[in-house]
C-alpha cells in the first residue's frame, strides 16, 4: 500500500499542529468563567458571535433552509445510545416527577426524532442554538460545557449525492466567506471506514470502538491510537499495524480510483458502494468548483454512531505566524455526514428518512475571531447608538427629553445621561468612549433660536440647524456616513 | 375613599376578560406538543417569531443597549428564594458530581449575579433567551415549561425616574410598533403596596405573602383573592376590605395627587416616597408623550420577591370581535419594575447597583400574531430563495449545478430540485407552493445558443437574456421588486 502525500507541506503543518493545542485566554477579561464550566457572554463577546451568526445562517438561507428550533431537553431516551462512547456526557435533569429529561447533547438527535414524530419526509432546515456536554472543565483548553451549534441537514430520499456536494459546498461558502485562512475538508464514507476494517481483520463486533479510536488520530498520535486498540481494545496487533497503512492515505480523487483497485478493499461490497459514491461526489465537487479544497482521507473516522454514509471534517491550515500573533491551533471547524437509520429509529414502524448534514464550530470560530482581534488590538462597539442629546446647561433635562422622543420616534437610535445636570464635557467623554458618531445640542440660545446644534464627534464641527428640520438633516448625515 | 373609574371601559372589560381565558389553539397543526410540557418550533412559528423579535431587539438598539448572554443554568444557590411562592417551580439538574444546578428561571437573576460577579456599576443590556419553569402542563391553555424572554434593563444609579420612564417608553414603543391594538400599562410603587399594606393593618410579616395574593387579581376575582387572604393566610376579614377599597382604584396622575392626601397613606414615609416617585415619573412620561397610556393602579402588586420601587404591566385592551374572529384573552403582554436590591444580594459586601428594568410577554405576543394570522388566513414564506434553477430536459444535472453556483457565489438565494431527471411541471409547483419568485431554465437550445431563460412565476412570462449578463440581470429584477 502506498504511502500517499498528494497533500501541500501546510496541510501536513496543520494536521500536525492539532496535537499540541495551546491554552486558550479566551477567560481572561471581563468575564469570568463560573465554576460549573460554563461562562458568561458579554457584550464584547455577542457583537463578534452575532456578526459570524451573521454570516453562517445567510449562507443557510442562501441554500433555501428553513429555521427550526426543539426544547433543550428531550426525554432521556430519546437521547441513549445516540453518541457513542460520549454519551456518558450527558446532562440529565433531576427526577422531580414526570419523565426523565436530558439536555440536548446535539442538534442532530432532536431534528431527527422531529421528522420521525411529525412523519415529516423532506425538509431543509437550519438550527441554531445552544447545547451541553459534561466536558471535564477543560476550560483553560477552551471547552466549555455550554456550547452554540449550527447545523444545517437535508432530510428526504433524492439522487445520490447532491445534497452531500450541496452540504460540502456549503462548508466551502461559509469558511471562505469568514475569511479564516485557507482550508481544507476531510472526506471519508464509513462504509469505506467499515470495509477497511473488515479488510484488516477486524471482528465486526470492535467495528464502531475501533472507529472511535481512530476519530482520535486528530488529537493523537498514531502510536497512541495503535496502543489504545491493541491494549484497552483487545485488537490483534498485526490487524492495527494494516489498519495502519489505510489511515496514513489521503488524496484527491485519484485515490478514490486506485482503491477501487486494492485488492482487499475491492472484494469488500460495502466499500466499493462507498467508493462508487465519493466518486460521483468529486465530480458534483469539480462542478461546484471546490474539488480542490477537498481531500479523500482514510483516517478520517468520525466519532458518533449514526454515520452511515459519507463523513466530513473541516480543518484550518496553518498561516505563518506573523510577528506577536500566537499561532491557532485550533483543529476541526466544520463537520458532517450522512446519517440513513437515524429517523427509522424514532418512527413506531422503523420507516427512514435519509439525511445529510454538516455542524459549523462556531465556537471555535469565535475563539480565532476574538484572537486575531485581540492581536490587532481591534475593537468592536457594543451599542449602535447614532445620535447622543447633549445639553451645555443646567435645568435642561425637560427639553433633553422632548428632543430625544422626537428622535426615537423617527427611528433614531439615540442616548442621553440619565442626570438632571450633567457636564457637557461628561456628555462628549462618553461619546468618544462608546463611538457614537453625532451630538445634538441644547441649550438656552438654541431654545430661544429655534436652532439646534449638530456636532461630528470626530471632526468636532458644529452647526446649527433649524429645530424641524432636525429629524430630515439627521437621517441625511447618517445615510451618508 | 373613593371608587375611581378614571378608565375607559374597554379597559374595564379588557380586564374582566382576563378572568375567562379560552383554550390556546396553538398545538394543532404540524408541531406535536412533547409530553413533557414543552413543543419544537416549526419553520412557521419561527418565522412569526423571528420578525417579532426584530423589531422589539431593534426598539431595544435605539435605546442604546447592549446585548449580552448568560448559561442556560446557574448554580442553585443563586436562584433559591429569589421568585417568592413560585420558586418550586424551578427545574433542577441531577447531582451526577460537582455543584447543585438549576435552569433558569427567568433572566433578572442572571443579570443581577453578573453585574455583582465581575463588579460592573452602571450597565444597559438586552437579553433574548430561554427560560424554564415547571408550570403544571396546561398546555392548552398556551403555556409552556420552556418559553423565551425578551429583557430589557438599566443598571446604575442617577437621577431618580429618569431610566424608569424610559423603560415605559420602550414598552410603548415596542407594543405600538407590533400593531397589536390599544393597550394599557398599569403602574405602581412596591412602596405604595406596601404602604396599603401597613395603613390597611397588616401585619409586617405577612406583606409578601399578601402582595402575592394581590398579584392574582388579574386572573381571579376579589372574592376569591379575599377568600385566599382571609381563610389561608389568617387575614382578618376587616383589614382585607380595607384593602378591596384601595385596590379598586386606579387612574393618572390626578389619583397620585389624590392618595397624598389620604388620610391613612400619607401617614406612611414608604408610601410618600413612591408617590413622590409616581408623580415624577408623570412628569417625564408627558414629556415623552405617552402619559395617557399609562394608569396608575393600585391592584397592581407584581408576585416577584425582588421589587422594591416603581412597577408596571402592560395590558392589551379588548378590541371588539370581528365576525368569525376568537376573542384574544391574553393577560399582561409586559411587564417589570425597580429592584434595587438584587445586586447586592450576590455582592460578597452587599454593595448594591440600582436596576430598573422590562419583559416583553413574547410567547403571548407570538400567540396573539399566529391566531391573528389564522384567523385571516394569512400564509407566510418561510425561506426566501430568490431563484429556482430549472431544465425541461433530462441529462441536465451538471448544466443546472454549474449555474447554481454561479448564483450562489454571487449571493443570490437559489434552490434546484436534488434529482437527475425531474419534470419541467413539478420543479415549476415546487415554485409556486414556496412562492420563490424567479426561475431560470436552461435546455439543449439555450446552451447551443449561450443563453438562458428567466421566469416569473406570477406572470409566467419568460424572456432568453445572454448567459453573461444573468446575475447582473437578476440583481436588476431583485432590485426592483
Amino acid at each position: 500500500m502506498p504511502l500517499l502525500r498528494l497533500l501541500p507541506r501546510r496541510a501536513w503543518a496543520a494536521l500536525l499542529s492539532q496535537l499540541l493545542r495551546p491554552p486558550c485566554a479566551s477567560c481572561a477579561g471581563a468575564v469570568r468563567c463560573q465554576s460549573q464550566g460554563t461562562r458568561d457572554l458579554s457584550p464584547q463577546h455577542m457583537v463578534v458571535r452575532e456578526k459570524i451568526l451573521d454570516l453562517v445562517i445567510s449562507c443557510f438561507k442562501r441554500h433555501g433552509a428553513k429555521v427550526m428550533d426543539t426544547p433543550a431537553f428531550e426525554l432521556k431516551e430519546i437521547l441513549t445510545e445516540k453518541y457513542g462512547e460520549d454519551s456518558g456526557l450527558m446532562y440529565d435533569l433531576k427526577d422531580q416527577g414526570g419523565e426523565l429529561l436530558s439536555l440536548r447533547y446535539d442538534l442532530t438527535v432532536p431534528f431527527a426524532r422531529y421528522l420521525a414524530m411529525n412523519k415529516v419526509k423532506k425538509m431543509k432546515r437550519y438550527h441554531v442554538g445552544k447545547v451541553w456536554r459534561r466536558e471535564s472543565p477543560t476550560i483553560v483548553q477552551g471547552r466549555y460545557r455550554e456550547f452554540c451549534q449550527c447545523d444545517f441537514d437535508i432530510a428526504g430520499q433524492f439522487d445520490p449525492m447532491i445534497p452531500d456536494a450541496e452540504c460540502l459546498k456549503i462548508m466551502c461558502e461559509i469558511l471562505s466567506g469568514l475569511q479564516l485562512g485557507d482550508f481544507l475538508i476531510k472526506v471519508n464514507d464509513r462504509r469505506i471506514v467499515d470495509g477497511v476494517f473488515a479488510a484488516c481483520g477486524v471482528p465486526e463486533s470492535k467495528f464502531r470502538a475501533i472507529c472511535s479510536s481512530i476519530d482520535k488520530l486528530d488529537k493523537m498520535a498514531w502510536k497512541d491510537v495503535r496502543h489504545e486498540m491493541v491494549a484497552k481494545k483487545g485488537l490483534a496487533p498485526e490487524v492495527a499495524d494494516r489498519i495502519g497503512d489505510y489511515v496514513q492515505c489521503h488524496g484527491g480523487v485519484s485515490l478514490v480510483e486506485q482503491m477501487f483497485q486494492d485488492p482487499r478493499l475491492s472484494q469488500n461490497k460495502q466499500a466499493l458502494e462507498g467508493l462508487g459514491d465519493l466518486k460521483l461526489l468529486f465530480e458534483y465537487l469539480t462542478l461546484f468548483g471546490i474539488a480542490e479544497k477537498i481531500s479523500f482521507d482514510l483516517s478520517l473516522a468520525r466519532g458518533l454512531d449514526y454515520y452511515t454514509g459519507v463523513i466530513y471534517e473541516a480543518v484550518l491550515l496553518q498561516t505563518p505566524t506573523q510577528a506577536g500573533e500566537e499561532p491557532l491551533n485550533v483543529g476541526s471547524v466544520a463537520a458532517g455526514g450522512r446519517y440513513d437509520g437515524l429517523v427509522g429509529m424514532f418512527d413506531p414502524k422503523g420507516h427512514k428518512v435519509p439525511c445529510v448534514g454538516l455542524s459549523i464550530g462556531v465556537e471555535r470560530i469565535f475563539y480565532i475571531v476574538e484572537q486575531r482581534m485581540k492581536t490587532k488590538g481591534e475593537k468592536v462597539r457594543t451599542t449602535e447608538t447614532q445620535v447622543f442629546v447633549a445639553t451645555p446647561q443646567k435645568n435642561f433635562l425637560q427639553e433633553r427629553l422632548k428632543l430625544i422622543t422626537e428622535l426615537w420616534d423617527a427611528g433614531i437610535k439615540a442616548e442621553m445621561l440619565y442626570k438632571n445636570n450633567p457636564k457637557l464635557l461628561t456628555q462628549l467623554h462618553y461619546c468618544e468612549s462608546t463611538g457614537i458618531p453625532l451630538v445634538v445640542i441644547i441649550g438656552e440660545q438654541e431654545l430661544k433660536e429655534g436652532v439646534i446644534k449638530i456636532r461630528s464627534v470626530a471632526s468636532r464641527e458644529e452647526v446649527a440647524i433649524k429645530r424641524e428640520n432636525l429629524v430630515a438633516e439627521i437621517q441625511k448625515r447618517l445615510s451618508e456616513s
